[in-house]
């Protein structure tokens, strides 16, 4: 499917470098861009808020709180209710509702408000998670996604992989996930070591997703075998990293788990200058630099 | 000298995101920019160009070649001609001649000319190297470089590093430097991996400076100790992970070569997101997109 490992990279960070023309505009907190609306969504936007009795938003070349939406509090209220609100009117985009909080980052690198998980494409919101490059010796353990999961079903995965909760660190993050998802003990989990970052900005069906991936690799002793726990997950593999890059340019994989596993093998010496024509090309999409605020307190 | 390693980072990655606003214009081969000039490098070209009897370059708001300058070999000549002249005028840029070639890569990812390698930065050519990490248990071996060294002279280094000449691979460069500058024997030196790369453009009192680092960990044994062969370097040390932060945050190290030893540490778990505030910023600007041409044949 692909020919080689930089259309895989371009597949997921596909948003255009420099102006993309495509009619969004920002959304704009305290002189920073925070995120960026399609049309498809500005239209209801102003629909929605010109109906409301006390417009919580301003609308112009920009999208704005009203100077009355002021707090954490009230910010988070406003865009639940907007969001409550499209839901409750079918909104394709959030069929995939999960109940969980995301925060969005402001100048201060501090939470500037929260919104559901789901509904953060509709913003252009950067999002953060961990994933984990779990490995046997020079064998990669990869997980098949679970056929009934809302997004991607089926395709190959890291072995473990997800957001992080507000007021979490990425590590207690990945001991937590490594847990849920593939029944790792924490005495396995907490050997897990931050190696980076891989951020990329891609566009899916449910809009704009500017996002940050903290990655960690995991060594997995001989002995173990990880096993599936909360049904995100249908099976573990341990795959040699010729099946590893195989399955990848057959475009078996989650799209941005691909990226993980590129950056994993390049930091591996798997992929090198010397084998890789795009060595360079690659890396650095892998490294996308963001404009978007990002959390910047430990 | 530095509040914190973002400090560091943009202290070498200085030259501006977005529009420089410092009056470059653009050297264009082939429709790519391969270079940026500077006015005070534009204004003595248009000088050197007007007084030559058949022009070499056409220059108007950007620089090309004239069309009659259409070949590997007509490039390399007319820019050896143009630099032999500024060096026997006395450019200051030009003290540091090395009468080393460095390829100047176009879309083809061939090289479309050679120049020497200090008169580079007065076209604002991107160049490529390799820094290897060099490391013993939990320390990293740091190079004092010798006080008779053109450039930083007597500051902080990577144990090896060094321009990657013509048709070398960059696993051979490592090798050949790994013997020239630190005494490592092949057989050590062969252990070195790839694993990644470190972009950046900065700018120095020469000019304009994109440069991409292929970066190498090199393991070295606890019974072997590196030494000073060709007089680049004074001395080597053996620097647990805390005195390397303290000399990088000192401002003792070259600078590029702390962006390298910055990587090192992400890489390694040594910085993380849970104890570096910055830790996005810092890793995605040390891969820094570079717009220019660069090599893709392997």
């Amino acid at each position: 499917m692909f020919d080689n490992f930089l259309q895989v990279v371009a597949h997921c960070d596909k948003y255009p470098y420099g102006t993309a023309n495509d009619g969004s505009v920002p959304i704009v907190l305290n002189g920073r861009v925070i995120g960026n609306v399609l049309p498809n969504v500005r239209n209801p936007l102003i629909d929605y808020n010109d109906n409301c009795q006390k417009p919580p938003f301003r609308i112009t070349h920009q999208i704005e709180f009203q100077p009355w939406v002021d707090s954490f509090d009230k910010r988070t209220q406003v865009v639940k209710e907007l969001m409550d609100t499209w839901r409750a009117d079918g909104m394709q985009s959030l069929k995939g509702w999960r109940n969980e909080l995301y925060p969005v980052y402001g100048v201060s690198g501090e939470p500037d408000f929260v919104m559901e998980r789901a509904a953060t494409p509709l913003f252009g919101i950067s999002t953060f998670g961990v994933h984990v490059n779990g490995y046997t010796g020079d064998k990669l353990w990869v997980a098949r996604r679970s056929k009934s999961k809302q997004t991607w079903p089926g395709l190959l995965d890291n072995i473990v992989a997800g957001g992080i909760s507000y007021q979490y660190s990425t590590q207690e993050t990945v001991v937590k996930e490594c847990d849920e998802e593939a029944s790792i003990p924490s005495s396995i989990a907490g050997r897990a070591k931050n190696a980076g970052i891989v951020s990329y900005y891609t566009v899916t069906e449910f809009g704009l997703q500017p996002e940050t991936q903290y990655v960690f690799d995991l060594p997995i002793p001989e002995d173990f075998t990880p096993t599936p726990k909360d049904g995100e997950v249908d099976e573990f593999y341990l795959m040699d990293m010729e099946e590893v890059k195989k399955t990848i340019l057959n475009n078996e994989w989650k799209p941005n788990c691909a990226l993980v596993t590129i950056d994993f093998m390049v930091r591996h010496g798997i992929l090198t200058a010397d084998n890789e024509p795009d060595f360079i090309d690659i890396v650095s999409r892998l490294h996308r630099r963001l404009e978007f605020p990002n959390p910047r307190k430990v």
